[in-house]
């Protein structure tokens, strides 16, 4: 064992039986060797918490590179994270490389093997998923990783960035409530994420502080899209005892909560309040203008280029975790129930 | 002189009185060459048409990656055609580096510099800018190029991906025509880019084959976003003769347009149609949801990334302009003049 109590690569080759070079070919990612001596090498990897020195990690090939995985290029979303990610890299002097997991949610061991290879700096995962495996993988193997708004709280020793959600949820519907509101629903995103999770508690602890009954039946989840929002509000407002508001979990959800008043004949705000959350460019463009709860996602991109940059350089974070605050920006489509 | 016609690294070193190791820096980009030298020397390879030769301009590092350069990262037009060269590029095992200039409009030296420096295998440029002077150095330091919707015709050599915007700007208008309209107006975007020409032109013709006057007066320029769409239409709303129906050369500028109407106690469509342009993925969630003219971004990235892989591999191209084909979506926003 090393002073660190980890265990050297050479260690690991004597008791793997296979040459030290094997194993350095293992966490390079190179394909030239077996897989059943790969997976061998793995699990003692793993299992001895193998972990490469940093000033080894570094060295690589001095590539400027720096990668950003993201679900996949079909919202605006993701865009306004991605260009606070490339005015922080494009500042440093680093280029960006891009690549989505096409909601195929995690990250394949190909795009692992390819960004050692091009001597990735490190990584930002905007992704749903990241299972405990590949997380000790990219850290084996000296990949520096930070990830934005992760479907689970992230590991501790992983560096995340998010929103503060929960604040978030209670803002839309306390506002809600404000106005006199009190049949007031949610849509979700989808159940599992984490930023789903935490909007809907906030929601919840509103209606709660506010003394209002949690009734079930004024829950749902959707897709963050719009048909998520669609489905969602025809399902609510075909209730017999309709809500007059809904907090509709994302701005592309709000829109379809917008088609579904539309279809039932009803109009906002006037019948029906509506919250977003995002604040999406084309938040103030629609009809009537959303109130919404600003989520900073270029700053979020921002921030979470500048803390790889710091984990690159060898800096120690004070924090591993860090939530940049949201705010509810009114518009017109909330106001007092009707008549 | 080499048998192409062409010289070579050695005679333009010779002529410049220089090594050829300073030719073959300042072709790559390296700093440690003086500014008078290194401006000598670019003078020479310009005027003597230098080329770097095919197999040296591949052989690099053996990089796999391949540059998106795009004005801003700012709308969801630009993520469309990001996302189509990004699934090409996946695919054929390449790595995407993302840049922006953000709207200095043009490659900054630095850039070049460095995109050569990772040994960049070419780059798609979603640019409005690329001077013939900028041209003329990518292809001399032998990075291959393809251009997006560039701002004036590039020169023929240079491969380059549009949109039929003639065909868009003519079938927008028939359409209103069509309706009964014979006050329509258009907003395009900045005048000074071909894809604003060509949609004004084909407006334009539409008008004229429909024995329509031109009135330059229901022409107005703006800059693609919601503001100038705004402005546009204020100016147009508030004519002695105002008209019955506005082309708004892009869907954020006739996101613009609608506020216009609004904010003039007007309704869409019962006093103005409303055309747009590009058919983002908001243009069917505006109220009333939105006619526009759809152009292919998406199919856009994935052509330009299959020209510039072409490119690369040295394959020959039948031609070096494609123009996809734009069509006519009919929504909510357009119908006959009022009562």
């Amino acid at each position: 064992m090393a002073a660190t109590g980890r265990p050297t690569m050479a260690e690991i080759a004597k008791e793997a039986n296979v040459a030290i070079s094997t194993v350095s070919k293992v966490l390079n990612g190179h394909t030239d060797v077996s897989a059943a001596t790969r997976t061998r090498v793995e699990r003692l990897l793993t299992e001895r918490g193998y972990r490469r020195p940093r000033a080894v990690r570094r060295a690589g090939r001095g590539s400027d590179l720096v990668d950003l995985v993201i679900n996949d290029l079909d919202s605006v979303w993701g865009l306004e994270i991605l260009s606070g990610v490339e005015e922080v890299l494009e500042a440093a002097g680093h280029a960006l490389v891009v690549s989505t997991v096409h909601n195929r949610q995690s990250l394949t061991r190909r795009w692992v093997d390819s960004a050692l290879a091009r001597g990735s700096q490190g990584a930002i995962l905007v992704l749903s998923e990241l299972t405990g495996r590949q997380q000790a993988d990219l850290d084996r193997r000296g990949l520096p990783i930070v990830v934005v708004d992760g479907v689970s709280q992230p590991p501790p020793e992983v560096a995340s960035i998010g929103a503060t959600n929960f604040a978030g949820g209670y803002a839309a519907a306390e506002h809600l409530i404000g106005l006199g509101h009190r049949r007031i629903a949610a849509i979700g995103g989808p159940e599992r994420l984490q930023c789903t999770r935490a909007r809907i508690a906030g929601y919840r602890a509103a209606l709660e502080s506010a003394g209002l009954p949690a009734d079930r039946q004024l829950v749902r989840y959707g897709n963050f899209m719009h048909e998520g929002g669609l489905r969602g509000a025809e399902a609510l407002l075909a209730l017999p005892d309709a809500p007059t508001a809904i907090f509709a979990g994302s701005d592309q959800q709000a829109t379809g909560v917008y088609e579904a008043v539309r279809r039932a004949g009803l109009t906002i705000p006037g019948d029906v309040s509506v919250v977003g959350f995002d604040d999406l460019n084309f938040a103030e463009w629609t009809a009537p203008p959303m109130t919404t709860v600003r989520q900073p996602l270029h700053e979020m991109g921002v921030a979470a280029a500048r803390t790889l940059l710091r984990i690159v350089n060898g800096e120690r974070l004070e924090s591993t975790r860090m939530e940049l605050a949201t705010h509810l920006v009114v518009r017109g489509s909330t106001a007092q129930p009707g008549r």
